[in-house]
């Protein structure tokens, strides 16, 4: 296939695969790239638009355009199925596609504000089918060829960078044919010191690489797996570089184990060889994609504009009232709140095109089930397993006794807003990140993302590893405070 | 089959049978059945015992036991599909003979342990299979071909015998082809007064019929509709006494509407007339099925027994160390606490195979969606839509800070049982009923149930409707508090 | 005095009593005594009655009847302030005179429900009195003038009854004038051996005694001090024994130290060397004095009573609608709860002569500052340091999101009681002891008692003392937790 | 002065009255003023200074500084308790030469930090006198002798400045010895028409006077009473108006009434006619005396200083840690916070000399009674009557599950800090404003203040006051909701 929908034309409609999951299959790229991609592809068509839709002209989308998966994940996944190879050559061209259209400098994936353009029934199935991929995953190995490795740790922890060049090294002379990917800031890095690795190991030569921000954004599917350093923090921070596509991420925690790093980095020889060789099993984590809308000037109408009305009242007017700025793929939470004015934030909150209710909080926390551990906790929410297939809207010391965390499912699209004669601003950000000022009238759109996370577990210990995960963070089963407590009333 | 009951009158029972989510073989049956069914059917084969499994002896099944699953609802979901219809001439057969294992005097379906001899595959399939048809359901509109209508309300409550003898006698007037039971209580009650009914109106007898809660128990498929009038108590009602087959239930509210009524009484000619013409469109709500299991005495073992050895230890002796003793199927939750003890229990709670923790608390309470604005609201526990497929365990005052409210999928299965070096027995209630002494070592099995109740949502606006049931019940958007709030900080 | 200290009179020590907080006038008495004591005596007049006050004829009182207050403590206290002695000639009678009404073969003090009669004014001087004392106790050293020593241990259990034993012998062998007293089934007890004791130290005759519950009702003030071990459920069986005055209790832990127990049992022979040569600091603990109020059948009115009216109306007929039925004094706090039902309570609440609300809920937990870290906390009330003279008021899962945990002054009277129209009995119970029905129309009167608890704290770490229980038993400041968290928003 | 230092008489200095709480009278005074005052006076020896504590240089304070405590209220209380008046000619000098030392041109009483010089007993003393004349206050009737009345609204609200001047003309025209002090911001305000209220009412010229935030600052004792018009809001700016002495505040509520604003402005004139007239009941509210303590550079120990070491260590180094930097008198909370910091904050608590825990949260929120119900309730903090002599110190979104709202008695000084190694700053605002930066090492200071807020409550329902706010606000016995409820579990 040459673009997205490009061999379409003739059909005049849609001939696409709506594959819901898309699992395609390795294809040889000019960069000998043996590309992966988890994502689901949707026509364009047939939504309904309101006044708070894009502007057409901002965002300009071919006719047929579409979006392609590639994953070798999902490659694995469909030859262990038995189902049969379809032809998806195009797909790197398609999503070299998208690429012309997302223009964000930082490597923020623009085209995901698409997601505001599927249909309610479109994102139900895509969610629907991420279950269902996650569900067969779960129970299955997937053996890798492996090729190319990213290693991941953060940059300025001189450990985590003796650490990496000591992976880097082990993995380069386990096997000629891998190539290893480190932060390109590590390339003059003295305690990297990759000069001094390639001088004493000359063929490495050309299989040390060195990524860039900008390669994960652009060519995703270049990795096979991701090694990640540190602990969950560093986990996060894979999620945020790879925006879309998400290659397998196993993570070696350098303390104590966490909630999403499973591998204890003293065993890291062993841990590698036998997932390299016997296989891995991978968890697709449910991962969100936020997009800021901004409210549109529009001098006849200042004065009265009501945001609730904008969302979800009927179209009067001939415009748009709101254009995107930029989408997060997020792991964990977004976090909307009063940033630093001292006073409560007032936000809109809405579950598809409907009103839920004014929130008067300090902020409100929209929570994966991974994220379930994190703010999401502090603010009162509820543990939840990461294999549920919800949404977690908390709020932050809400101001109103009724408000309660709610479980809301995957298949909701969300938006919260700031109400146009708010006092103040609010602030959101994105798994801790990217601290963004809503003005009055400003949104931000959360739904379930096309690009889960997937997550490599243990391979001895799958099934209880959350749980496991859980006792040992919040130490269940202390005994010496069962003790105290046991003693108050006996 | 070519309609609701209509071929049903040779038969004298509905025969009707649907496979959608059936995942057992199809086999040849004597009597040609078109029976429908909300159910799912699987083998019994295969599965893994363990020392608190079943007592072989104790519940003998036949070699391909199956159950059957029979609705109304989705006979006309299969035709609604244009999926042709599938001879499951064998149905009746299997339902028969699952009926000759349920003895229990109150109506328990003591098959229903079944679910522990369920691979855990089998479970999720299930679970997931509901969770498909749920989806389905609540897009399209049902044709019902009433025929027989179930009239439920609380016996002494003098205005809903009223009420009833009131859409006893419309129904009966409308319709020269509807039969209606009432519960058998009222055919001699003076404010019903069925004689003076009769014998205003000749043409009602026959058709004026009474039903018992055994008839529920063994004839579920006779009624087309449950028409439940009260409040959501009234519901609850109707969930106890369909503790299998559920036929789908249309709530009117005599007050303000609840969580599950969703009618206004006052209104009850045109709901009645537009359901009944139009279609309904229905909401399946996941229940759970409970099983107390009982520690069998051992003489051998007695003082040294562990209930976390026993429940998910290997298998080291030849015998079973628990036996069944009643199941129930609850539309809110299932609640374990002190009872009359005046101090806290100490529970053992396990997921699957895992022993999660140890809870030292007051009590637990594992409730499904539709019951997370009952008791696990009042526990601490988050509001949950009802179509997110989970399981919500709060604990009751617990004496760890560190456990919070958790939310686990519906394919768990989920044990709760008191340690047998507890000081104190526990009780267990299902949706507030049903109290029951746990004693030291004693259990209870907690999974998703094959019988999701089917719950009538108002025609005109299906999607909104949670939303609306908690912003009203919870007064969101209360002026008169929201302003007291603003002024405290403005 | 015949008791109490009547023996040290020729000790020229502690004949002496305090009135930091008597309210009430002087007069003579033909005894002389010099009786000390912890209490406030109040004048039985210019009181407003209701008609669930008491009936006259069930607890008659003399014109004058006053209650005397006698504490060791206080009169070191006195000495040490430089204060003069006062005459008090006529406390000893007072409290002879208080025993007549007291018939409660349990040793519930039945004359202190007696605080229905003062006035609001004087329950609030009182409360602040006891304040005003407490807060000077914490700040000097009492030098204890040590006869006879008090040993408490749960009887069952077999350490603890060597650790008694281990204990009585230390003390008689350290001075020949102590006198030990332990609980009275050890006299028979193996492992004790009281006679293989007296056998081996023949000057221990006469000086080991025994005490039993009925010593401590009548006779509180014949013991110096009491050594309570084991945790802290020792500590509040001392509350239970000794149910008005109580003596100083220094408590030794077996294990971890808890929020009671502030002594490590191993250092022992140090600690009482020093307590008793050097003096010990004693905190008052607020006690709270709960009485049982019983509805009195009134066949006239028995359809249409209130229980609200009842208590807060004014009063119209001239009759008693509640008569007492037995009053606890408690440490901890007092729970009303719904019991073996499986619905919630609904109570009615008053503070002084306000009805504060209807609590729809599991039950009520009504706390002193001392009992916050027990179950009022697991009820998810706040932890409250012991020296805040407040009453900690929380619902046990409320049934309505509006109800918060309430901080109350100690100078109020707090009724809380089961309508008339419950369709169920609540239970009460006092330091999770003496459970007890409540029927309809019943109610529990709750207030600060005259009768503090003295807890004898650590003589070097005085001030810290709360703060150190806290961390050590929340686990604040753990560490591995910590990183975690940190972990997660790095 | 007959008593308190005498001895300082010929000093010329510091006449001063240590009275606890001083009860001074009326005198003339060279400015014409009325002069009053609720405050306590203390002297300045005998204070053990730490590293952290104030640079000597920077605040010198006479060898025997005084403040100075002048309150009409208090003069009359005196007159009420039949106590001879004393010679409190010093007084206003005392102040005056307070005045010099306190520089801050915002107005805030830079002499407040002198509460770190305030032995623990002295604080202590301190706080249990205010509570002992807030016990005596709410139970009698102030006659008041009223000439200088001050009206507050807010400047910026239209309808509030057509009250304010509905108002002022009433009482001008009322008693022609009245003078009325509106915002000076309203003396060229078109709606207030000052010119024309003039022209109108020529008598009222020299009687209609300007108040000014100064004027609020150094002549506090010329206002015989406030009276607010608005809502809570309104009585917070009050409160922040008048940093030291606080006249009585009588507090209008225009809408629903408040916590604070508890008289229905429709009714004004009979409420100022019989508060006038009849007298008035007052209810002090505590208040907390908050101050920023700002870190002191030092080079040779920069890297390496620990917060906790310097402000509970031992003092090793002869110079000063810290320097003040502004102290606010707060009535309902201080909330430290992590501001517009997307991560959570960690700070250090400390109590009198104790390091209670380190809080890793979004914030601390450090609530007096009166504040309860607010930011504190929305932290999760209890509901508490303002009688209570408590702190309240509740975590905003802590990131530890075993952090639980804690109450503290009013005589312990708390001190809360960043830790020299946190990762960025915190935020401190003080009843939600003067928001300030805490940067790391900074900390804030927060005990009782010795200038408590006179609240005027309603002359006929002082008791039950609070309750009725409480159930009002929080919608206690809401009969819809209750329903609901019930019906769920019925």
């Amino acid at each position: 296939m040459a673009t997205g929908y490009s061999e379409d034309k003739t059909l005049g409609l849609a001939q696409v695969e709506d594959e819901r999951i898309d699992y395609d299959n390795r294809r040889p790229s000019s960069t000998g790239s043996d590309t992966e991609a988890l994502e689901v592809v949707f026509e364009d068509q047939g939504v309904r638009r309101r006044k708070s839709s894009l502007v057409p002209s901002v965002a300009p989308r071919p006719a047929h355009f579409r979006q392609k998966t590639q994953c070798f994940v999902h490659t694995l996944l469909e030859k262990h199925d038995g189902i049969p190879n379809k032809d998806h050559s195009a797909s790197y061209e398609g999503l070299a596609q998208e690429r012309l259209i997302d223009k964000d400098p930082h490597g923020h994936v623009h085209g995901s504000h698409h997601s505001r353009l599927l249909t309610k029934k479109q994102i139900s199935d895509m969610a629907f089918g991420i279950r269902e991929l996650s569900k067969k995953l779960v129970q299955i190995k997937l053996k890798l060829n492996v090729r190319n490795i990213f290693i991941l740790g953060k940059a300025h922890d001189e450990t985590l960078i003796s650490h990496s060049r000591e992976t880097t090294e082990w993995l380069l002379s386990k096997e000629p044919h891998y190539r290893v990917y480190v932060e390109d800031t590590l390339e003059q890095n003295r305690i990297f010191d990759s000069e001094g690795l390639l001088n004493d190991n000359p063929d490495f030569r050309g299989r040390l690489r060195f990524w860039s921000k900008k390669l994960c954004d652009e060519r995703p599917q270049t990795f096979d797996i991701v090694l990640a350093l540190g602990g969950d923090g560093t986990v996060l921070y894979a999620s945020w570089l790879f925006q879309r596509i998400v290659p397998p991420v196993l993570a070696f925690s350098l303390g104590s184990l966490g909630f999403l790093t499973k591998f204890d980095y003293e065993l890291y020889p062993q841990t590698l060889s036998r997932a390299f060789g016997e296989g891995i099993t991978v968890s697709l984590r449910l991962r969100f994609e936020a997009t800021i809308m901004r409210s549109q000037s529009n001098k006849k109408t200042d004065n009265k504009r009501d945001l609730v009305e904008e969302l979800i009242g009927e179209e009067s007017e001939d415009h748009h009232t709101h254009v995107p700025d930029g989408t997060h793929n997020i792991l964990n939470e977004v976090v909307l709140d009063r940033g630093p004015n001292p006073t409560m934030s007032t936000m809109e909150l809405f579950g598809d095109d409907e009103h839920f209710t004014t929130v008067q909080a300090d902020g409100i926390c929209v929570s994966t089930p991974t994220g379930s551990t994190a703010y999401n906790l502090a603010a009162g929410g509820s543990l939840c397993h990461p294999d549920n297939p919800v949404i977690l809207v908390t709020a932050i010391c809400a101001h109103t006794l009724s408000f309660r965390p709610i479980i809301l499912p995957d298949t909701i699209v969300l938006r919260a807003g700031v109400p146009y004669d708010a006092r103040t601003s609010s602030w959101a950000s994105f798994d801790g990140k990217e601290r963004t000022e809503l003005r009055p009238g400003d949104y931000v759109t959360i739904s379930a993302s096309r690009y889960p996370f997937p997550s490599v577990l243990p391979l001895d210990r799958k099934r209880q590893d959350w749980v496991d995960s859980i006792s040992r963070t919040l130490q269940w089963n202390s005994r010496q405070r069962q003790k105290s407590y046991k003693e108050w009333t006996a």
